[in-house]
């Protein structure tokens, strides 16, 4: 289960699978298995910061071959709509990246995430966080916060499959 | 020259080279090489749909091997936000696949485009229409409006780089 939080200045993509045993007897929920951030430079035109997130994208899908990709839905107010339009271009490659391997990619309402992973539709980030920190029993809330909802977004998915959160 | 005006709806794309004779003594400003509009179904899942048009892009780029792309800069002020985040989309796939070829994109204005193509910035799709059709020295007006908005890109980069408007 792959979840991606996609932006054009990062994008957080983490890789978890199903625990042992699935949260029983006070164990994890899930096991991570690998997170990164593909960060690229306001310098760069666009469409070079596009193609570096495509191709960050690329290798994390070649080298884990997810089943299934985890997106943040499309939701059409945005504070920064200027943001949300560049957000948009990286998704859009994103998208493009799973297509081409025939993934389908699953897109999940913010208030999914925050009532899977912190129990209300109206979560803060930083409950999201101590969320995800509890089910993956981590020693600290992850880091940086788009590894964070990438992890939020990762573990939801695999909530919706049957998989149970601690 | 390749303008691109991108929507997931439809994308339209317009090849167009500087005229023999640079638009003097009435000929045309610009020789149209090829148009079309790639489609996609709203059945499909959005990342299907992104596929379809990325591929059709770097099919057009690969047919025509154009010296530049011209797209529509990004304003922040849509009408409709959602519609402009799926457009958003289809226009990173067209950024990947100019980049991919190593191509510059080129961001222009709507209203650079408008004054180059009508005159003035705020011309109506109708006058933009109209100055293609003048320009193109073509019997009826550019259509469907992809098309139109495409050539009228295009034109606008042909006339940046030195080429005149007739």
């Amino acid at each position: 289960m792959l979840g991606i939080d996609p932006g054009l200045v990062g994008t957080g993509w983490a890789v978890v699978e199903p625990a042992a045993g699935g949260g029983a007897r006070g164990g994890s929920a899930a096991v991570v298995i690998a997170t990164g951030v593909i960060t690229t430079s306001a310098d760069s035109a666009l469409a070079a910061r596009v193609r570096e997130i495509y191709d960050g994208i690329v290798d994390v899908l070649a080298k884990h071959e997810p089943a299934l990709v985890v997106l943040e839905d499309l939701y059409a107010e945005y504070r920064f709509p200027r943001t949300a339009l560049l957000m948009a271009h990286a998704r859009g490659a994103i998208c493009l990246a799973a297509a081409q391997r025939d993934l389908t990619v699953v897109a999940l309402a913010p208030a999914e995430v925050k009532r899977a992973i912190a129990a209300h539709g109206a979560a803060s980030k930083a409950q999201i966080q101590m969320g995800v920190q509890r089910l993956l029993r981590l020693s600290a809330p992850p880091r940086p916060s788009h590894v964070a909802d990438a992890l939020a977004l990762a573990l939801t998915g695999l909530s919706r499959r049957g998989g149970r959160l601690g």
